[in-house]
């Protein structure tokens, strides 16, 4: 019944108002007419399902013509160089920086008109993290310029603009992250529009560029490696001259162990911006800036020290493994198996919390939250699509393991490793999306207090929002239906209360839920989370810190081939290592959350 | 206001009734109600959302693991066979035909319960072309056991039991499709889910499978080609053995033009049963099943004319291209500069067609509409994901043509050819959305008529449905939140009308707007789509019959290298064909819409 008043608000009816006298006059005062608001309405705002499409396909050309360069440098001694593609990304760098001034400046003009902001878009323990990752990166382009410094006679001057630039974003960046990423915007749209895009593919254009380079330092090392066992004899990329300092060595290792921070860095920046995408236009409810109840934390001691346990054997093991991996054959098979051994321990406690988690919520029913709500969305398609990476990595090794022809000692620890990381990933996954759209016990509460006022708040909220262009957004967004199923289903009951009355019953009953069962369900369930939070650290840290036994166990390779296996590999690993990254930050909220 | 009454239903409520009041029992008792409980809840149907992260995460495993076998096949001379493949793809194959058995042996025993039906899940015109390509995937699995006739001296039994199942399955399955594809299921949904999901990826295998095999063919068929013209020395896959049968060579040629229509048959599968999983457990709103307009043809021409100009050119210049480009040098390069120029004007054409239409949309402002409609949302983004395929390969080519050292006389006409395509694509994925999204102007006059008894509609499909789940179904769809917003605006202007009130207000003023301006405009819009569907079919036929440049030119091979530019084309050259398919089917929508 109420599908298409949706689109239409007083100043749509308006023109339709109009339109309709038009076709009263003559044809040739009609095509005239037609001309006007043609003009009118190209320069006007664009609705918002063209826009988004509209600056959507613009980005994602920004992205794919950076990939395309770097598939053409990936061809080594191709005309296409490398300055070339970071020149493309400099320029992009630089229209950012443009935009991000211009929206300051203009918002500051504006500061007596108070702005919506989106609460979900970002917390500050999220700001807090990305400063970190920020100020790494900034250490990583200081390393570049030191790297330039000491081989500058053969290396193009790009190699020393771009750090430069590069940090100059990322200071410009965070700034703009801090102050106005919540920022939910109503003016000039489809230019902004174009303008948050454009950060987005900007960031992740640096991601993939990052990944790359990454990808590429890596090759190099384990070339290197190769090299010195007298494996294979391949060329290794090197400036062709001298340092000229004496910090060239430190430098170039350290940007190996930046790299994956920076990676990191751009695409939470990216997704944090792509969020603010998804909220411009939007109408948000004013109720949800609710302050957040204090988190309990007495009991707080078995997830915590298993965690912690997890964390040091982890440290152990890559330690042991860094150094032990390049020794001779019988010494490197026994440290991968090692590796296996720890891993399947590790898993094998991760997906007994996970399952141990989802018992407790199957024990205890409970209605999903069902408000819009950009940011988790997108939680979790990342968190799913992230998995994919490590997912094809690991039935990539299951079957490699059972086609190989060669038997050492740790082919059926790498096949029970593999699978339990898929099943580790799989319920760990369902765990985190439960957890996130779970109505909250104490959210509820607070809301039986505020149910009452909402409806004043949010026509308050509508009365606020700017001019409305040509079509009333809130109405895209579908936010709830609320009214409409509870009214059919009052009417079949007879009852006839109005929208708010039956509103204000719901929260009031899971209240006497809440009082005194859950406290002993929801300390297990902080320490789960807790203990994930713990365990998905340590299994980022080690690949991101070089323990990496795909590359080193041979299994793989001799099925997929050299080139196969390390596409899947230079593709799957920094997506592994973002899908662990985002679960630790899921899981901090899930630890709030319960 | 309205946000999490969403989730609650009377039977959730009555859930947290009898829980609220265990609580007030002693602490072992409530242990012994919680496992209880747990033990009915695990019995029971799932959450939504855990439901489709659960079957989901099913899906994407079997697709991950016959991808990780193709990728060990892909490394020639591995351990891992052809063989093995087939065996996997053949027992998912079964187990979809038992699924599908149960799942029409059930519907029958309950056909005395009328079930719901989604009637924008698909159309007959679908159904229709979805069963000719099955016609022709059936033709194929023919050539293959003919094929295999010929040479089975040398060739697996696998080879013939493939063909063989596959057909079954294909006959099945679209035996299904008919009759089946709207249901909108609501009875073992959990089940249900991972029966739909594992129909879905088993199609998308199928897919996958049949984009590597085509892509094998057409590399053994360059290599063929550079081979005889003395360019390289590449190795060949045939058989083993000499052919018994005297259509060998016809099998073989046929099933390299059969293998396209193959891989669009399992992609459209898998997108309807993609469709028809989202719709699992949803609530219709039955006012939807209202009957079409009959479409006005009159004033039919400039559009189908230019169309079929296109359309003739076409394929005048596919006959040409594949006899010239096997010639020396200089007749295929101006083959090739042929082909350009002819893919400039048609690219040209096309972008001023979906310009015209666009700023038509621009100069006559219609709201959005915004109702839930799955199949719709998917369609937009398999546009638009299908999309950057080709436009990976258009800046491929973009950025050879410019690095290149090399200068063929059709250098300049690549570059132009690659900058339209991807501008025409652009343009008409603005297009066909803004048309798909637009309210329909005789959908909007009959829901004038259909707006007052439609919440009494509304009301009976609701109790229409089966048990809910613990979760109302309904709630978690947010088709649209209506009443809502429209009753606080009215609160504001102090008018305090009803919801119906105001619903009716609105169609009958979009009516005036409607009788005498639009015919001229409809016309050309109709002529405008009817033209883009005929370019769209033309652009489709050149590489699905081996028509393309893009391997012949030369000018991406020396930027790229020989093993990134295959790998690039065999990933965009199966979507760029899957694009126009689609661009085709949506097309015919917009011609029925506008």
């Amino acid at each position: 019944m109420a599908e298409h008043d949706g689109g239409l608000d007083s100043m749509s009816l308006n023109k339709l108002d109009c339109h309709s006298s038009s076709t009263l006059s003559s044809s040739s005062e009609q095509e005239n007419e037609i001309f006007t608001k043609l003009k009118v309405s190209l320069t006007d705002d664009y609705p918002r399902k063209n826009a988004e499409i509209l600056s959507g396909q613009y980005g994602t050309n920004l992205l794919l013509i950076g990939v395309s360069l770097m598939l053409a440098i990936g061809n080594n001694g191709a005309s296409v160089k490398e300055e070339y593609l970071l020149s493309f990304i400099t320029t992009l760098i630089l229209v950012q920086l443009l935009w991000m001034m211009w929206y300051i400046v203009r918002r500051g003009m504006q500061s007596n008109l108070q702005a919506e902001k989106d609460v979900h878009a970002t917390t500050s323990w999220i700001k807090g993290g990305l400063t970190l990752l920020a100020l790494l990166s900034l250490i990583m382009d200081a390393f570049r310029i030191g790297y330039f410094v000491g081989y500058r006679s053969c290396l193009s001057a790009v190699e020393v603009v771009y750090p430069i630039i590069h940090a100059t974003h990322t200071i410009a960046q965070v700034h703009f992250l801090w102050f106005h990423i919540k920022d939910v915007i109503k003016s000039f749209e489809t230019f902004e529009r174009f303008g948050v895009i454009h950060a987005v593919f900007t960031n992740l254009l640096l991601w993939c560029s990052g990944v790359m380079s990454e990808a590429n330092h890596f090759l190099n090392h384990h070339n290197t490696r190769l090299n010195a066992l007298g494996f294979v004899n391949l060329t290794i990329v090197e400036p062709q001259c001298n340092c000229t300092i004496s910090g060239c060595s430190m430098f170039a290792d350290g940007l190996y162990y930046l790299y994956p921070f920076n990676i990191e860095y751009h695409i939470f920046v990216s997704v944090m911006l792509f969020v603010m995408w998804k909220n411009i236009g939007r109408t948000i409810d004013l109720q949800y800036n609710r302050k957040r109840l204090a988190t309990r934390t007495q009991w707080l001691v078995v997830g915590p020290i298993l965690g912690l346990t997890a964390l040091a054997s982890t440290i152990g093991v890559l330690v042991v493994y860094i150094i032990h991996v390049e020794d001779a054959l019988d010494i490197r098979e026994s440290t991968i198996a090692m590796f296996y051994y720890y891993g399947i321990v590790m898993l094998v406690f991760m997906c007994s919390a996970g399952i141990t988690g989802l018992l407790i919520y199957r024990a205890d029913p409970m209605p999903m939250d069902t408000t819009k709500n950009p940011s988790r969305k997108l939680d979790t398609e990342l968190l799913f699509g992230s998995s994919v990476g490590s997912w094809l990595m690991s039935w990539c090794s299951v079957v490699a393991v059972s086609a190989s022809r060669s038997s050492p000692s740790y082919r059926w620890t790498n096949l029970m490793y593999s699978l339990l990381s898929i099943l580790e990933k799989y319920i760990q996954n369902l765990f985190i999306i439960e957890s996130l759209y779970r109505q909250r016990e104490d959210g509820e509460r607070e809301d039986a207090e505020v149910g009452g006022p909402a409806p004043e708040i949010f026509s308050v909220t509508s009365s606020l929002a700017p001019t409305y262009n040509g079509i009333i957004n809130q109405a895209y967004e579908n936010p709830d239906k609320g009214c409409v199923t509870l009214e059919n289903e009052q009417k079949e009951n007879g009852q006839g209360t109005g929208c708010t009355q039956k509103h204000l019953e719901v929260p009031l009953q899971v209240e006497n839920n809440v009082e005194v069962n859950p406290s002993k369900k929801r300390q297990i369930l902080k320490n789960i989370a807790v203990f994930l939070f713990m365990c998905n650290i340590s299994l980022w840290i080690l690949p991101a810190f070089g323990c990496r036994p795909q590359y080193d166990n041979g299994l793989e390779e001799e099925t997929f081939g050299f080139t196969i296996w390390t596409t899947v590999l230079n593709f799957a690993m920094p997506i592994n290592l973002f899908y662990r990254m985002h679960s630790v930050a899921s899981l901090f909220e899930v630890f709030q959350r319960v």
